[in-house]
Parts: structure tokens; C-alpha cells; sequence
């Protein structure tokens, strides 16, 4: 299916049927949020995959208890380091050389200006940094999921804190950002799925500028 | 193109042809960012799209003097809502309701959960979350571009101050948080265009929970 009719299909469902997405469709869309650029290609997040029933049920409460977090098929959970450090960037600089077979030494330059934003910025600016490059990830994931006929619900619609301790993401130098929701929309629980589409018209979201 | 062979074909071009892309895929690419889903479904961004030459011309130092701004045929900005206002909700309410034929006063709950957001955080924190919900279409906007075989390239480094001022956004009520720059590669002038693709391992982005 073509991107602009994916998207057009695609809906923030809010019920799903607890069929499960086929493994060949949930790598494809983890793999397009990897293959996602970001900010110097840092990449500063992880994605989470939870399929485990029980795991849901945990997360649920979380969650406002909404309902697609149990009914969803597999939950991504996008976290962003919760800090940029000197040493990711000494292992992104070593990934580089060793991918296009270059001595670290030729990326000094680059390696600089990754050292200003770790020296320049504060703990939590770096983190909201980190955060928003997550998000273009998240978007990359959504457009995936509607070309694979994959449902899927962006949630902001959870407490971070908890989701982090569940899944035990500040020992391993992450926070929860946005999860999104993959499975299989519920037509007749879920009355968004009929509902039509609500976009700012293109005159009031695009500016022309000549 | 599949959208994973798209992924791996796009790299962020530092070096641009001047060639121009047709306008029907800069406007697949800006639909593409306008059916991106954001929280709520608010929106809170808008996209300006500059294609005048003197114009980019007078972006260029605010943008470091990077080439591409002057060597891409669009650029896209992406400018996030200064602040999120009751304002907003109003009209978005009254945009559902007109889109779907239903009663605004059908939608008293929703709203009330939207005038949490515009009540309960302060200023900055809701351009941070506009800024966020921005990212989510600068990603699917990224992977139409990507789909179109037009090069992109996301780009952080610019002053968002003096964007704004030449492009007079603040008096629009808009912050620039990140610029798409859409054209064809130069292949001849940019390194990059040959240089392997460095991404983290699926082992390292990825964590699946049993």
C-alpha cells in the first residue's frame, strides 16, 4: 500500500481484537525505526518489545488502564537515554570507523562537535534532546505500521516513572518516552474506527512561503 | 519503493545538486507530514515550505552557512506552536465536530482532557510537547521523501532564533525546531553519498522482554 493511502487507513485505535502481528511484520517496523535518521545519527534510544501478557497486564495500570495495552499484540516502548555521555559518544565514533573501515582519529572533528552538545547542554536538556530524536523513530514506526496493515496507537497516555520502574529502564540509563501500541483495531468496541479522519486543512498547516 | 529499501537508500545528503524536485512529491511529502498522527490529534505545528532562492540565501547563515540549504530545491520547516491556549482546543473542537457532524458538546470530555494540558503545564513545557508531536511528522514526512527517492536532509544545525525572525514566525505564534532540506544528492562533492550506512546493532537498539 502506498504511504498517503497507509495513512489515510491508518487510526489511533482504541480498542484492539488481541490477534497477534506476525513476527516478519513487527521486525520490519522495528527495523525502520533503526533505520530512522537522527540528530549526527546518535541514535540516543532503545525500543522496548513486549508481547508477554502478564508484562502488559502490569503495564496497564500505568497506562490509565486503557485498554489497548492488554488488546495490543506487542508494545513498543520508545526510551531515550536519559542522558548523552562522553562515553556514547567515544562508542558511536569507534561504530564508525569500524563500519567504514577508517581510523577513529579521521573523525576528531565530528567527534568535537558531538563533545560540544555533551559539555554544552544540561543533564535534562540532552535527554529532551535525546527524547525528540526518539520521536522521529516513533513517526518512522507509525508510517511502517500502516504500510504493513498494522494498527497502531501512539500513547502519550502513561506515567513515565512508573513504566520505568516497571521495566527496570533507569538502570539501564533510559526513560520512557512514547509507546506505541501495534495489533489489530476492534471495529465493533472501538468507535473511532468509523469515525472520519479530523486534519488542519492544507491552507491553515502549510505556509508557502514565496 | 518498499519503505526499509527507502530507509537504506536515504542518507542525510551535506551536499546537494540544485536539481528540482517535481511539485507532486514535494506535495506527497508535505501530505504525508500533515496525515501524521499527533497527540490528541491537535497538530500543534505547522510546516512552511521555502522554495525562493533569495530566501534561502537569507537562511543560510542562520543555518552555519551549511551548503544544502542553498543547494536543495525545499526547504521544509517545521515550526512548532509557540505556546498550546484554549484558543487551539476551541477551534479543534469545533473542527472535529464540523468534520463529523456531531455536536461539540459531544466532545465536553475530550475537551476537558485537552484544557488539562493547556492548564496544568507551563508555557515551555507545552512548546516542548508541540516540538515533540512536530518530530513525529518531520519522521513520516523523512520516509515519504525517502519513498519518492528525493533526498533528504533533517537538519538541527540552525539558529531557531534567527529562523524565526527571517521567516517572521513569532508573530505567527511558531518556533522553528527543525528544518527538512529536500533535493538531489551530489554524489560528486559529498562524501557521505558513498559511506556506509552506521547504525546500532539490533542486538543494542533493540530489547525484547519475555
Amino acid at each position: 500500500m502506498n504511504l498517503i493511502d497507509a495513512l489515510n487507513w491508518r487510526y489511533a485505535a482504541k480498542r484492539m481484537n488481541g490477534n497477534i502481528v506476525p513476527a516478519e511484520k513487527i521486525q520490519n517496523i522495528i527495523e525502520a525505526a533503526r533505520l530512522a535518521p537522527s540528530s549526527m545519527g546518535l541514535q540516543p534510544y532503545n525500543v522496548l518489545v513486549i508481547s508477554n501478557p502478564e508484562l502488559k497486564a502490569k503495564l496497564q495500570p500505568a497506562a490509565y488502564n486503557q485498554p489497548q495495552i492488554v488488546e495490543a499484540s506487542h508494545l513498543l516502548v520508545f526510551a531515550a537515554w536519559e542522558n548523552v555521555t562522553a562515553e556514547h559518544v567515544e562508542t558511536y565514533i569507534n561504530d564508525i570507523a569500524a563500519t567504514r573501515g577508517i581510523p577513529a582519529e579521521s573523525l576528531d572533528g565530528f567527534k568535537a562537535s558531538l563533545m560540544g552538545i555533551v559539555n554544552g547542554r544540561t543533564h535534562e536538556q540532552k535527554h529532551e534532546w535525546a527524547a525528540r530524536q526518539a520521536y522521529i523513530a516513533f513517526g518512522t514506526a507509525i508510517a511502517a505500521a500502516a504500510i504493513e496493515q498494522v494498527d497502531a496507537t501512539p500513547m502519550e497516555g502513561f506515567v513515565p516513572d512508573q513504566v520505568d520502574a516497571i521495566l527496570g529502564l533507569r538502570e539501564k540509563g533510559l526513560r520512557s518516552v512514547t509507546i506505541l501500541a501495534l495489533g489489530y483495531r476492534d471495529a465493533s468496541t472501538d468507535f473511532l474506527a468509523t469515525s472520519k479522519k479530523v486534519r488542519r486543512s492544507r491552507e491553515l498547516f502549510v505556509d508557502e512561503l514565496a
